[in-house]
């Protein structure tokens, strides 16, 4: 029998239920096609249809009119958004019960021109024009002083929640720290509190001395298996040295981290033969209170497992591959089995 | 374009993106078959093959020995735990990493020894007999001074992440508190302080008040449609008057879960095409720590959606079907649209 480890996540605390067992790729891994086959004759994303997918907030050009072909990388407004620009700031209240406006800014950023063109299909060159738009919509977002906090995530195959095949991330900008991001700031400013150091920059010193769960580790960047993933082949890609904010990123750094993503992707892959997956972009808040505490990093989350009742019932996260087994994979160590 | 409202869950103070629409079924809901066609000759879980599925810890049978043909309900080990009986209770540091055994109880209740028959389709006789073994297994293992909480749950169909066809429910112990209930308690915990009262008991009186939210109220029972729902129908089925511990249920009230049940399921399937559903039993811990405060529940919570990047990123559910929408719809109020 596969021994089973419940280890704490040492940023937000989160359980993780981990099998450890060798890799090997499991009959109820998900491994539908990743691609919707949507109709690139309907597709609003592709070049030449502007329109359809709405006036243009930024784009990469070789100079040349707005809202026409000519465009590398696009970003408009999300078509069916959570959150809008108009809407009230405070909560309505009816007894036990509150609500609010969905206040905010929800963009679409389309990757590139071409239909069936992945983000990590695409060259170094390319796949950083996508990083430069995600850091100047949060330099541009961050002047209208409503808003608290940005999270840029992307949604890539059926699986993983998307809704087109073509390539596009999303940005979302809300006037207070969502959930996600508070759990971890709410861990990072604990261990600041009582360590006196940003505990992403602990973790990587840990990891760095340990090794099992590296990844990869070149440039300025690491990508690491987290201790508690919560999914097989979760990736944590971070700066090596202390950076809160994805929106101060040099263009160096954001060169590295396109190398990095691509490479990394790449070996997903190849190893869960070109599963759906998320990715997140965590960055502090914009107005700089978590800078000591926190450090800016994106997790790959690739998404072959399926949320159960467990999930649901317990809050704890079932993962049948170990990090280690993980890292060890993609690092190549040995073949796949 | 459609309004979307964010809403608090009162209990445990998540974050709901809830688009105000009338309900209409979405083309991009997961309507895949819920059902795996695992082979029924192959099915461990049969009648017949007793010695596959374990051996017996509790059965409801007319007479008889154990582990053969003649029972009704049958609960086991489960041949692929995620906690086990064996195992050390304290925690081991690695620098920042914390891990501990998965100390625990795993059970499988095998709900009938028909393959081809999901929980709800069962007579009420026959469902009752399920919720008798859910409570029996709790009332035994809360003999185990390691346990604090029992927590049970079930997945139908494959987006629900089941990997069997034939119907069972499966229990989980634990020596610790899971986050998910721990969420709830902590909240209730809370309100307790606060207003002196069940929060359970006081969102109840205010639903019943209210009513747009009102599924079923029938017998001691309330199916709700909760103000957050984080899925498309979430129903939470709750006993009308302050009771903290599912194992103290009388026979009454679990014949009129088992007649709740059977209804409100039967009106998703109708209303969802018989979507793919998790079930969750929430019951207070062991020791009676939460019975003040604590009041327990069974959430079903139909797979129709899938988490995408924003719910990982922002830790924020977005659900496209209101819940006053959803409790129209299972009400019968109008015909489905």
């Amino acid at each position: 029998m596969v021994a089973t480890e419940l280890r704490t996540d040492p940023i937000t605390g989160r359980l993780v239920a981990i099998d450890l067992a060798p890799f090997k790729r499991r009959d109820d891994f998900d491994l539908a096609p990743a691609r919707l086959e949507d109709p690139p004759a309907q597709c609003p994303l592709c070049e030449g249809r502007e329109a359809e997918a709405g006036n243009e907030i930024l784009a990469w050009r070789e100079g040349g009119p707005a809202n026409v072909p000519g465009w590398s990388v696009r970003v408009v407004p999300n078509r069916h958004p959570m959150l809008r620009i108009e809407g009230q700031m405070p909560a309505r209240h009816d007894g036990l019960f509150e609500s609010r406006d969905g206040l905010g800014a929800h963009e679409v950023i389309v990757e590139t021109p071409i239909h069936d063109q992945p983000l990590h299909a695409l060259d170094v060159d390319r796949l950083w024009r996508v990083l430069w738009a995600w850091r100047t919509r949060i330099q541009d977002l961050k002047r209208d002083a409503r808003f608290a906090s940005v999270v840029i995530f992307k949604n890539h195959g059926r699986a993983a929640g998307a809704r087109l095949d073509h390539a596009h991330s999303q940005l979302t900008a809300y006037p207070f720290i969502p959930p996600a991001l508070a759990d971890k700031l709410r861990g990072a400013a604990r261990h600041l509190t009582k360590h006196g150091k940003c505990i992403f920059c602990d973790v990587i010193a840990q990891e760095l001395t340990d090794g099992r769960r590296i990844i990869r580790d070149q440039d300025s960047l690491l990508a690491i298996a987290p201790f508690a993933s919560r999914v097989p082949f979760e990736t944590r890609i971070v700066p090596r040295d202390h950076a809160p904010r994805f929106e101060d990123a040099s263009d160096n750094m954001l060169h590295a981290l396109a190398a990095a993503l691509k490479e990394v992707m790449g070996r997903i892959d190849w190893a869960l033969e070109r599963p759906a997956c998320n990715l997140v972009l965590h960055t502090g808040p914009l107005n700089g209170e978590g800078d000591a505490a926190f450090h800016w990093h994106l997790e790959i989350i690739p998404r072959v497992t399926r949320f159960s009742g467990l999930e649901w019932a317990s809050g704890l996260y079932r993962n049948p591959v170990s990090p280690e087994e993980a890292a060890r994979v993609l690092r190549g160590d040995d073949p796949r089995k």
